[in-house]
């Protein structure tokens, strides 16, 4: 990356403020973006945020002023953002070449794209479908009849069993199973009889899904992750869950079977949620908390049981103070001891 | 799969009550179940969840009547149900040939049953032994001495290492890896020294696994799957734990060294259980609960520290009414003191 | 293994009191230790533990005495004990033959040590430092320009992305995924843009890290784990964290981006840290523990959030108690009632 602040106000047609000789090494928001970072300002009531900003230069609207800071004016800030990021990505060079590994197995009767990459030890079985331009690293498994769109790019050591769907532009990071069967039985006298699971697993386009996740098939239909929603690593989603569009799950979260998540939702780490729920759009849980009730779009939970999160944040300082409530009962007790003994002696 | 009702009803010999031509896609419990399931009832008692149901078909006891429900009567509906169960996972044939793929590296001195399935890419090591069977798909990796039971299913990139015991009809997920290194250290001077952990892993009969769980192998002697037991995604089984028969433990539940748990425990997701402990046949385990102390048999707990269920819901209800409480402290201070007030002016 | 204690009294150079002829199988602390157990009493406080101990025989310092115990006196008991462990750990001897699989695929420009061991499957790309004596055991993948050390112990199924730096004496078991992008985005009017991550990972010396854990490249600079630190199974390590030397980091816990933990630090299982806190050294976090603030060095916390220990232990005995305080506080209620009506009479 050798890309200045004056190169990237021509790549965006920016009318740039400040010296254009600066270096840009990367992109970021405005709260963590250091020296070097390119960052965006879109709301001017974050201009607050911007003024204290370590970014070596911010994206604004036309008009805007930000004294002492490097900017360019442009139209729309967020979509010249997201097109120097994508300029970005694209200068990395993938670590794999465009071809097929000779020691790759693909069955005859799968279809391949044009441009795709498919490293050494790669399987790709009966019917399969990889799309234009996807790039599958080593050791990678995709199952019978998975179909995976074009722009992909799976890392090493992926398992996509069969009859998995992933759309376009999906990165996949390294030890992720997709589609492994449902955990469903039926207890016949003291047995688990397992409940066959014959659904699928649908990935939607411009997800990323980080490593070592699990998400299993439904027992029929299909597990749902819808567009632009991110995964981050060690995550559970069970059969049958489906996921909205734009949604984060941070690292650890468990989602059980047949849970339903609506758009732009947020799971923050480690937190749990049972099965058959509904969690409205927008809704955001708090890290380690455990969803046992449904939530209405907009909702904001946290603990375990998860309360909304005025009430939790009420309660929790309770908790904290528990001490002091019970030194004011005990105390409480003696005085009402106290009033009662004269009260006892004026009768 | 096509196969109606009253073909359903011949296969287990029942009589049917009804029409028969209805197809019957799936099997599940009585709650579950959807149109084209077919569910059972075994005990008099769950008449009311059968009268609810959505089932297709239900199998019933012989004499019984479940008005406006196509019913199939049979000797035993446990068992028949569980006979259909088999009958539809056998249907659907399995996505790898028997025989030895030629990419496959089996050592010489390994023993091979008979109708095996041998994936690409896959490896068995020095005196290992393979069950009749067994299917065993691509990338997965079983060590030097290592024995896989008949019969047995094995899904794309598992590990299992060395002088592990694996029973008849086990089914292995994705990622998963067992006879990893227990946790174990010895702090010399701030140092931690490992010590050899040169035990195995036992798993039993008909036990299942979901995709990248951890299984370590013990100290000395055996880590223990019982029968039966089935295990989600994601859970961590420490060294020296042994698990009883048909235990269900469910997603990311954690389980520390040396643990021994009875049979048909159940531990709900992501709960987790310190070492050395001693958890009772048939005790449940909440989600997300935190077990610090042995639970009897039949004892059911839940939170963080975990409390008999009637305390700990207890003890969450008077949570939840904490602001509430804490007014009536607030109120109780005023009218002491206004009570305190009046009697010293009558002193 | 065959050795007797009279055997490992030579290897050390100790005086043995007691009988030699039992053979000693493996090292153990005092606690842990069994029959057949050698274990070490460095600290002549712990004198109680070690009569307790069913250790077969016992490392104690010169001019010591514990009668009834078979003891092996030297000048330095936690040095010796650990030249014991060494000694066991190399008796067994590894499942990988020196050499180079034919069927591994190694770039031409990456460099090998000698007396490495690299297994079946095995890929190690362009530019990859592989250091003299390692083991790397079938289907692991090397990344391009990832860097090796000596003496390391790579278990099957394990992924090292691209500029990686892993130390010497570093055991990584299967399943792991060291690299994988950070989570990392920027909103941009409702979509995640992924911010690239084009840092790395630095694992020092005597490293160990268990199954299945997964630790993201930094966004730029690295994600450091220390000298000595040992991370058990599930572990999800954010990018940018800094962990310190000789930490302990028990299975399923999560670490969020930017966190840095100081040099023996203890996090139990399950535990969660936030991002962008200091943990000092030290410190020791409870298991299921939720951290969202700083800890000073040599500070302990529990719950969540969690709290200093005392407190934790405080605020927990009261939520025990809660029923019996609010029965005291219906109980005031009453008394102060009744106080009241005779007050309004005596008016």
């Amino acid at each position: 990356m050798h890309i200045t602040i004056a190169d990237i106000a021509q790549l965006i047609e920016g009318e740039l403020v400040g010296s254009g000789q600066m270096e840009i090494t990367g992109c970021a928001g405005l709260k963590e973006a250091r020296e070097g970072d390119l960052s965006f300002l879109a709301n001017p009531k974050y201009e607050p945020l911007a003024k204290e900003s370590k970014a070596g230069a911010i994206l604004v609207p036309r008009q805007m002023a930000l004294a002492g800071k490097t900017i360019i004016r442009v139209n729309h800030p967020s979509l010249a953002f997201s097109k120097v990021i994508d300029h970005f990505l694209k200068d990395a060079p993938p670590l794999i070449s465009v071809g097929i590994h000779p020691t790759a197995l693909i069955a005859k009767d799968a279809k391949i794209g044009k441009n795709v990459a498919i490293g050494p030890y790669v399987i790709i079985e009966s019917k399969a479908v990889i799309g234009e331009g996807t790039l599958i690293y080593a050791h990678s498994y995709v199952g019978h009849g998975t179909r995976v769109g074009a722009g992909c790019l799976i890392y090493p050591h992926v398992t996509l069993r069969e009859k998995i769907s992933v759309g376009k532009r999906v990165i996949i990071h390294s030890g992720t199973v997709i589609g492994s069967d449902g955990y469903g039985y039926v207890t016949v006298e003291g047995r688990h009889m397992k409940i066959p699971q014959v659904g699928g697993v649908v990935i939607e386009d411009d997800v990323e899904i980080g490593a070592n996740v699990t998400i299993d098939r439904a027992r029929f239909d299909q597990t749902t992750i819808g567009e632009g929603t991110k995964i981050d690593n060690l995550v559970q989603i069970a059969h049958n869950v489906t996921i909205g569009k734009h949604c984060l799950i941070v690292a650890q979260v468990g989602i059980s079977g047949s849970t339903q998540i609506g758009n732009h939702v947020i799971l923050a780490g480690q937190a749990g949620v049972v099965g058959h729920l509904t969690i409205g759009d927008g809704a955001v849980v708090g890290a380690q908390s455990g969803v046992s009730k449904s939530i209405k779009s907009g909702g904001q939970v946290f603990g375990t049981p998860a309360q909304p999160l005025r009430e939790a944040f009420k309660t929790n300082a309770h908790i904290q103070r528990l001490d002091h409530y019970v030194q004011w009962i005990q105390e409480l007790r003696k005085r009402v001891e106290e009033l009662e003994k004269k009260d006892a002696k004026n009768d």
